[in-house]
C-alpha cells in the first residue's frame, strides 16, 4: 500500500524530524522509538509499511529542508551524525516540496493546492494520500463566519481570500483532490459544517486536533487516575514554558487561547468537572524546542484531608510529535483504504482534543485504537 | 448482608482512620471520598452498603481508640470536630477490639484467633466476615522455611511459635474460622502453599499486597503511558520521604527490603523491563503522618533525544489507604458471597503486588474490577 | 521605649496573625520564631521589648479580632488553643481599633486619622509610633498627577478625596502626627517627592516597599549565587499561585502589575542584567492562605553547557511576614528614638522593592542591617 | 608570573574540561563562563593570566587528551567544533602529561612523582607550580593509621606501598617538590598532621576539600536565608542522582560515606544544629556526566506553622567543576607567590569542607574571598 504523506508546514521543526526519522530509520540507522503503530499490537494490522511512505508538502517559506535539518541538529533535536548520513534522501524528498499557492481568491488558492496534491499521487503512484497539518497554530476563528452549507462556502471562495482559515482551506483542498486530512494543531482545519459535508461527499476520512505530546498527555493519565480512586481535584494549574517558533506564535493571545482551550478539555472530560486553576503558556526563547510544563494538583480525600501533587515535564515537542505523525499518517491511509469517511474518533489516542466522540483517558482511547486497527484488517 | 470487618493492627492509624471515617460517613458527617466502591459503576453491584459494616479487630498494643482519633486529629488526618461527634460510636467499636492472643505454640495462638473471629460473627450475627491486615510491615522472610504441605505445616505450629510470621498466622486463622483475608501490607500472609492450600479447603478467598496509595499508584499509571507511546524509558528513580509509626518501620533494613520490591515491580511489568534507578524509603519523623514522594524519569524519543519527567506526590497515607480499606472488605465479602475460594486477582487495582495474574496498568486494572463487581451480581 | 505599632489594615491576615503572635509571644504560649530581631546579633541593640509594644490600627470592615483571628486558625494559620488562651488580650487591643475616617475632602480625611495616631500615643503613654501598611495591595498609580511640591498637595487635598491614594493618605497623616511609616505592600504609600519633603520636615523616618516573604526571598539568595559563580542565567521564570484576598486582589491587573514589577526587580539588580522569563500570579481560592511559588531557571555555565535549577516554595505567607512586621516596627522605633529622617534604606533585608539604594543580595543586606541595628545602640 | 598547573587525574572528565576549556578561552573561541576569577572584583589583583598558565599532570589510564574530549563532547559538555579547533594545543598539553608512578615503597613513588613536578617546573621556566587533585574520591581512610610526625612517616614510607592514600601521596610529593596543593576531592590529601608540618617547613601553602558545584552550593545560600530569618529548619533531606565515572565511584560506601558527610556540614555549621533528614548518592548510568539532585526542606515560622521548599539542580559537573579549577590555580598560586604557607581558609568559597576555620554561607565566604585576593595585591 503504497502511501502519500503530504505536510503542511513540511519546514517546520515538527515535519523536518519526522522526515529525518523516516528516513533514519529506513536507512537503518535508528530505531522507530516513539512511534505507536510499531509497537506489536499493530503487527498484523495491515498498515502501510514506513518503506513504503512517500513524503511531499507545502510551506510558506523556502528553506532548504537539509539547512533545517542542520538547525535541528544544532538545537539538540536530531543527532549530527545522522543528519549527514541521510543528506543525499533529503534532497530527494525536496524535490516534492511545493510552495503554497496564492491566487486572486480561495476557490483558485484551493484547485491549485489540489492540483499538487493530485500531481504527487500521480508522480509516484500512491494508493493513497493524507495530508497532515503541522504548520503553525492559526488564532482561533469565529466559525460562524463560515457558510455552513457547502454551496454558500463555494460561492464564497469564489470572491475572496479569506472565508476560509488556511488550515481549513487545506482540509478543503485535501478532499477536493481524494485525501484525507489530519490536523495534528489546535487550529480549525476541518472542523466546519461546510467541510464534514464535503468530506462525506467525497467519502475522505478526517482527524484531529492538536497533537497529544506533552503536558496534556500526562494530564489524560492523571486526570482519570483520581477519578478512578474518587479523589477530589480541588485545582489543577499549569505553567507552559516554551521556546522556537512555536513558543513565539503560541504567546500570541489568539493562539494562546485555541491552545489552553484544547489543553483544559481532557481535565473537564476525565474528572467530570471543571477544576479551578488556570493553564498558562509563556514563551521563553532560550528553551529551543523543547518545552518545561509545571503543573501543580491540589485534591482531598477521605475526611478532606489536603494533598498535592506536582509535575515537571522536559520534553522536545519535535521529538514527541514527529513520530505520531508517521503513525497518524499510517493509521488514516488505513481508514481510507477501508473506506471510512467523516471524522475518525477512535484516533482520539493522539489529540488533545479529538473530533467526534471519544473517551478522555488515555487507557480507554488505546483499547480502541487497537480495537480500531484490527478492525480495519478484519474488513479489508 | 451483614458485613465483618476484621482489622489486624486496628489501633494503627490506617485502621483508626477508616473507622473513624466510616463513622463519620454514616452519621452525615462527611461524604466517601476516596471510596472507590461509592463510584456509580458499583452502584449495583451489591455490595454490602456502608451501614451493614461491624468493625472489630486485634491489636498488640491498647491504647484507646478515642485517643489515637484524637491524635490523627492533632496530625491533621482527622478533623478534630468530627472525632468528637463520634466519640461515643467510637467507644461502641472499642467493645470488638482484642488483644492479639499469645500462647505457647502457634496452633494454639492460631485457634484463639479464630475463636476470637468466631465469637465477633456470632455476637453480631454476620453474614461473612473479612480479616484486612494493616499492621506494620514485616521483615521479608524466607518463604522456604515454612512447610509447603499443610500436614506438616500444622505438625511444626504444634511445636513452635515462630514458623509462621504473625500475618501469615492471621491469614491461617482466618481461613480456618471461614473468613476471607485481604493483606494490605507488603508482608507474606497468604503467599505460602501451605496457606493457599488452606484457602481452597476452606472455599475461602483471598486478596493483596500492598495497598497501592501513592508513589506506586502513580506509577501505575504514567509507566504504562511510556508504553503505549513506544517512548524507551532509560532510568526510574525514586525517593519517599516519610515519618510516622510506617517511616521508621519501613527504615529497618527488612522491612524496607520487602517494600522496595513491591514498588519496582508495577515499572518492570509496565515496560516490560526493568529500567536503572532505585526506589529508596528513608525516614524523617518531622513529616508525621505524611509522605513525600520524589520520581525522575528520564526517558528517550524519536532519534534518541533525550528527555525527562519529574513528580512530586505528598499524600498523607491514613486518608489515601483508610477508604480501600472498606472498598475491599465490601469487594472481598462480594467474593465471599459468590463462592470464590482463592486468590482473587481481579483486586489488582488496589494492590502493588497483587496475588494471581493481572495487567500492571491502573486502566486495565479498572477495567477488571468493574467487570467483576458486576459478574458477581449476575452470579448471587 | 514604650512603642505603639498602628496597623492600617488591622482586621487583615497579615495583623492578626502578628497582633495573635505578639500576644502568644509574651504569654508565652509560644517562642519568636521568624522573628530577626529575636536573633542574638540583636539583642544588644536597644531595641523595644515585644513587652512594650502597644497594637491600635484602621481598618474599613469591622470583623472582630477574635473572630478573625479562629478564621485564621480553621485556615491551618494559627493554632486553635492560642487562640482560645489570648481571647481576653485580643479585647483588649479591639478597644484601639479605629474605622478608617471618611470625609468630604482628603484634607479632612487626613486630619482625622492623624487625630486616632495622637489620641493612641496619648491614651498608652507612648514614646514613638510606628504606622505600618499592610492592606491590600493597591492598583499602581500613576505618580506624575500628584503634586511634587507639599504646599500644592495640601491645596488639592482641601479640594478633592483622591489626588493620593489611600496608602499615600495614611504615609501623609502619619508624618503629620508625628509617626514613623512602613510600607510592608507595593503599593505607593511616602514614594513621593511631596510626601518625602514632608517626612523631612517633620523629622519622620520611612521605609518599605513590599514584604520579602517566599519567592522574592529565595531569588534574593539564588540570584547572588549565580552572580558570584560568574555563571550566566539565560532565563528566570515564575509561577505565584495563591488564594486569600490577597490572592483575588493581586489577579487584578492594576495589582498584578505593581507586585510583579516588584518581583523582578531583584534578579535585575543582583545579576546586573535582566534575564528573559515572565513572573506570574494567578489566584487559586483553593490555596486559601497558603502560596506555592515555582521558578524554573535555565543557565549555563563554562564551554556554554546548559543547565537548569527549579524550586517550588509553599509557604504561608501570613505566617512569615507577621513576625516582620514586629521586625519592622522596633527597627523603626529605634531610626525614630535616634533621630533619623527620611528613607531608612538600611531595612533593605526586608523589602522586594527598598527605599533607597541598598545592596540586592541578601547577605550584603543583612549584614547593613545588623551594622545600622548597633549605630544605633552607640548613637542612643 | 608563568604558573603551572599540575592535575592528578589530569585525564578525568573535570581536568579535561579545564583543559579544553583554558585552550578555548586563550584562543578566543568561547569566553570565560564561570570562572570566578574573571568577575570585575579580581581585575586587579594580581592574579596570573590565564595566557601564563601550562598544564601537565599525572593519570593512571593513558587515554589520549583529544579521544577524552571527544567523549566529553559526545556526552554534551563541551561543543564538538570548539574539540576540533583545538586539537592541535590538545597535543601539545599531552606532551606534559605523565603516568602516576609506581615503585616498591612510597617513599620512592613520591620522589618520582617530585621529579615529574620538577621537570615540569624547569622544562617551562615556571615562576610556581599549583598541584590540584581531580581524581576519583578516595574511600575515607583512618587518618590515626597514618603516623603524625613527620620523620616516623618517612619512616613508614620506606617500607610499604600503603601507609598514605593516594589524595595524601600527592600532597606528600608537591611539597617536596615546592609545589602549593589542592584537593578538589573529599579525600584526605593534606590533612594530616605530618603533612601539615611538611606544608610548613618547605612554606607550601595548600587548600581543600571538595569542589562545591551543585546542591552544596545551593545549600550554602538557602540554609543562611532560614538562619537570618530565624526559621526552624526540621527536616533537609537530599537525592543525589549521578552517572559518569564518579558516579560509580560515589555508590561505593566508602566513597559514598566521604561525601555525604562533607555535604551536610554546610547545613549545621549555616543554620547552628543538624536538621533530620539524610542526603544520599545514587548511581544513574543513564545520566552521564550531569547530575540531578533533589532536595525537600521542612521548616516552621512563626506560631509553628509548618511550610516547605523543594529543589531540583540539574546540572553538568565537569562544566561546573573546570572553571574553578582554573581559579584556584590563580589564586593559589597568588598565595604562594606572597609566601603563604599552611591553610588557607582564605578559599573557602570553593569548597564543601574547606581547610581551616570559615564562615558556611556563601556571601561571607565570597566578602573574605575578595579580600584575600586585594591583601595579596597589597603586600606584593
Amino acid at each position: 500500500m503504497r502511501t502519500g504523506l503530504w505536510l503542511v508546514g513540511v519546514r517546520g521543526s515538527v515535519a523536518v524530524t519526522a522526515i529525518t526519522g523516516l528516513l533514519a530509520v529506513r536507512a537503518g540507522l535508528t530505531d522507530p522509538a516513539g512511534c505507536v503503530t510499531e509497537l506489536p499490537q499493530f503487527r498484523d494490522a495491515g498498515l502501510p509499511e514506513l518503506d513504503d511512505i512517500v513524503v511531499g508538502g507545502h510551506d510558506i517559506v523556502d528553506t532548504p529542508l537539509l539547512k533545517r535539518a542542520e538547525e535541528l541538529s544544532a538545537a539538540g533535536v536530531v543527532p549530527a551524525t545522522l543528519v549527514n548520513a541521510i543528506a543525499a534522501e533529503l534532497f530527494t524528498v525536496e524535490a516534492d516540496l511545493r510552495p503554497v499557492p496564492v491566487r486572486a481568491v480561495q476557490a483558485e488558492t484551493a484547485a491549485a493546492v489540489a492540483r499538487d496534491l493530485r500531481d504527487f499521487r500521480d508522480r509516484h503512484r500512491l494508493d493513497h494520500v493524507v495530508v497532515v497539518n503541522v504548520a503553525s497554530t492559526e488564532p482561533r476563528t469565529a466559525e460562524d463566519t463560515v457558510p455552513a452549507e457547502l454551496g454558500a462556502l463555494r460561492a464564497a471562495m469564489e470572491r475572496t481570500t479569506d472565508v476560509l482559515a488556511p488550515s481549513s482551506l487545506m482540509a478543503y483542498a485535501a478532499f477536493e483532490a481524494g485525501c484525507a486530512f489530519v490536523d495534528f494543531t489546535p487550529s480549525t482545519g476541518a472542523r466546519l459544517p461546510a467541510l464534514a459535508a464535503l468530506a462525506r461527499l467525497r467519502g475522505m476520512p478526517y482527524a484531529g486536533h492538536d497533537g497529544k505530546t506533552g503536558e496534556t498527555l500526562v494530564r489524560s493519565v492523571l486526570a482519570p487516575m483520581f477519578a478512578l480512586r474518587n479523589l477530589a481535584v480541588r485545582s489543577w494549574s499549569g505553567t507552559n514554558l516554551l521556546g522556537g517558533g512555536d513558543g513565539a506564535r503560541l504567546a500570541e493571545p489568539g493562539a494562546n487561547a485555541a491552545k489552553t482551550a484544547s489543553k483544559s478539555r481532557v481535565l473537564e472530560e476525565a474528572l467530570g468537572y471543571r477544576p479551578e486553576g488556570a493553564t498558562r503558556i509563556d514563551y521563553v526563547a532560550e528553551l529551543g524546542d523543547f518545552k518545561t510544563a509545571w503543573d501543580l494538583i491540589t485534591f482531598s480525600g477521605f475526611l478532606g484531608t489536603g494533598m498535592r501533587m506536582e509535575f515537571t515535564w522536559h520534553g522536545c515537542d519535535s521529538a514527541l510529535a514527529a513520530p505520531l505523525v508517521l503513525d497518524l499518517a499510517r493509521l488514516t491511509a488505513l481508514a481510507l483504504h477501508r473506506g471510512r469517511s467523516g471524522p475518525v474518533p477512535e484516533l482520539a489516542f493522539f489529540f488533545k482534543d479529538p473530533v467526534g466522540e471519544s473517551a478522555a483517558s488515555l487507557g480507554e482511547q488505546w483499547a480502541t485504537l487497537v480495537t480500531f486497527a484490527h478492525d480495519a484488517e478484519i474488513l479489508r
